[in-house]
């Protein structure tokens, strides 16, 4: 086989094989085909597509380049859960508990968060001692204990994907629907997880514009998995704003705490219920709405929270800081942003106030950053919200008070305020499978 | 400037300014920009192609990349021959000397042969003691004392040229009209001559294929001198079989010699003497049929072969050879390549032709490759010729007689025999400007 004539037929509209697919995506992995024939390949595909089959081909290829995690040591069914991006998203460390205590198996390789948004790995690393690095064996000991392990991701995790990704990102062929369907699915599959549910984010914040748009990349995701045996459903969820009003490490499990307590901001409950029931009907415990009553009955009886302790306790964390969140310490300097304007917030772009999360030390510029666990923002108003001039809008926090001068400004170049009230939107869009 | 940016451009359709070509051909140049990145602007050129400006503007930041050879110290008109590839095509050392005779300087820099091509020095170098390396002011000096000069291509002509033909050459972009016309072009344009005669090869042996996508070519480069402010016009010709009858560097000084005694083969005879006029033509000799009459009478008077006798003995070589080629060493080995069948020649594929040539040592597999100055082929037959079975169709020459077998068997694949005379076929098939 021969990449040039590999790209040879992408560039005359050919489909590739299984093989050819192979292929290229193990070369990438290996080193053994170069970037600049890579990125020439991933330039045609944008221009010719990928068909379904090739698509498949390409994610399955992609899982198969690296590490597989394999689950079968796990007694029972295991469920997994992926956002497509977004800030302020804690939905994990709410849903992962109900659908633990609902019998539904977790066993979760995330990420760390890089640019505007964050990872769960991040957030859980706040809490005292608590440990992401594990052995297999380890890792299936604890799924089969409380029902949940969440790992950090191993580096060997579809490398063709990283190396594919990173070229993509510096030559303009990131958009392709096919592409990016296939790199998220690949690390799905790597996953090893039985049932998946996809939050496919849609609005201003995220990558997908609208409902058309977002929808089309769920379906695309949804056939994945489905051709890949597994069971999966995607529900478009809007980003026009971030989700729920904290941000940041420990603000963020704080706010999940009290959303496992049922005293959480309307919309992370309302998304992670959701997310939650579609993942336990992939499950087979019932019918949708059914499966919401569970799922909320878990928050209910606080049973869920005392999954999310009992996991943390087993990761080697403190749990007490789950009983009790005041435990947490508390970021040295806060910084309160004012309305300048009286009027209604008409837009919260999520990007940007991720960014000043990451201008706090929330989160990494590059790689290497360290983390400032207290640092982050917490909303007091958000889209759709009356304000009065002067009033606060929301806080900022950090460890070190130079930071908030660039923060601020990018906070308030991200919130639009207008003299009208906007239009209430939904916050379930669509739901694919 | 961003390359990504640029790239984005140009993958969504849109023209990119001289400053964005010029940013990203001067990047390829210096290595300031990833050959991955301009591996996917060459592939989305591909795609959306260059437009007329977008493809002048390429070819004079190719040129102004490297070093632009100032003629300005040239006395008089300055022309220059450029071939789009050809087995056996010795044009060059006929159509120099009979446009100097006419009072037009010919200061060249020629390549070196690399794959099935040969190369205008390397043939050159054959004969004893000549030399292909001069500064600038020697350069000058020889053009204006005999009219001719032709030296070994620098380094450090049109490096952005030579960044992005490897990497189109390794990405499956090389057959894009305005790619592959700026690629010559920006080498004409920095080879400074004041006007400019193309060969456009076409057929079997070529890269353009048939008449109109030759022609289209044609027209492309002709456009493009224009713009630049030269006088230029070409020739599409037959290359469906190799020029003359001698391949390998001293046999094509032998014939180039035979030619200008006015003893050469009919079509190289021809094709000379339609190059030669054209350029006459540009540089205001005369209407096109007046300056064929006048290259014609620079033959049969000898005045063009002394002519070439004098540029050699000025770069250093033995013009003896000139006046009598019988002095260049004969090949140790020869071996006769005869007909397995009777029937008429229908084709000679000139690249398989100009293969069983390298293999025979006359040109190089890879750039650092020596050259047997005395190997080749000289074809006995030709397309159109009849041929009884047993009868040679050609001789092969080399100083290592192991070098047989492959070369004949290359030799054999490329030559078809049919029962059926050909239908002759005109060699000038279409003139543009």
């Amino acid at each position: 086989m021969n990449i040039k004539e590999i790209i040879r037929k992408k560039r005359s509209g050919l489909s590739l094989t299984k093989e050819e697919i192979e292929y290229f995506a193990f070369g990438a992995a290996d080193g053994s085909i170069k970037d600049y024939q890579l990125s020439a390949l991933l330039m045609a595909i944008c221009f010719n597509g990928l068909d379904s089959n090739e698509t498949l081909e390409l994610t399955d290829a992609m899982a198969r380049s690296g590490d597989m995690a394999d689950l079968s040591a796990v007694n029972g069914i295991t469920g997994d859960k992926h956002s497509t991006g977004g800030v302020g998203d804690k939905t994990t460390l709410v849903v992962a508990p109900i659908v633990a205590e609902c019998g539904v198996k977790i066993a979760k390789m995330s990420g760390r968060g890089l640019g505007h948004t964050g990872g769960t790995v991040d957030k859980l690393e706040s809490i005292p001692n608590f440990r992401t690095s594990f052995e297999t064996d380890e890792f299936i000991s604890i799924v089969n204990k409380c029902g949940i392990c969440v790992a950090g991701q191993s580096g060997k995790l579809c490398p063709a994907d990283k190396k594919l990704y990173s070229l993509r990102d510096a030559t303009e062929t990131v958009d392709n629907m096919s592409l990016i369907a296939s790199s998220i699915m690949s690390k799905k599959l790597a996953g090893g997880a039985d049932c998946i549910v996809l939050d496919v984010k849609c609005g201003s914040g995220a990558f997908m514009k609208d409902v058309d748009s977002a929808t089309a990349l769920a379906e695309k995701m949804v056939e994945i998995g489905r051709g890949a045996g597994r069971k999966i459903a995607a529900l478009i969820t809007d980003m026009d704003t971030p989700l729920g009003k904290n941000i940041g490490n420990s603000l963020e499990i704080v706010e999940a705490v009290e959303t496992l307590k049922d005293n959480g901001p309307d919309d992370l409950t309302e998304i992670c219920v959701l997310l939650a029931a579609k993942l336990l009907e992939l499950a087979d415990k019932g019918s949708f709405d059914d499966c919401k009553k569970l799922a909320m009955s878990k928050i209910k009886d606080g049973s869920a929270l005392n999954k999310l302790a009992e996991m943390v306790a087993l990761q080697g964390g403190d749990s007490e800081f789950i009983r009790n969140t005041s435990l947490f310490p508390k970021a040295h300097y806060s910084f309160d942003i004012k309305a300048s304007e009286s009027g209604y917030i008409s837009h919260m772009n999520a990007e940007g106030i991720g960014l000043a999360g990451v201008s706090l030390g929330a989160g990494r510029q590059t790689k290497e950053d360290d983390i400032d666990y207290s640092a982050g923002i917490i909303l007091n108003k958000k889209t759709g919200d009356e304000i009065a001039k002067g009033e606060i809008i929301a806080t900022l926090y950090s460890s070190d008070e130079s930071l908030f001068e660039q923060a601020a400004l990018q906070f308030n170049s991200s919130v639009t305020v207008e003299s009208k009230k906007p239009a209430s939107k939904p916050l379930l869009l669509n739901i694919v499978g």
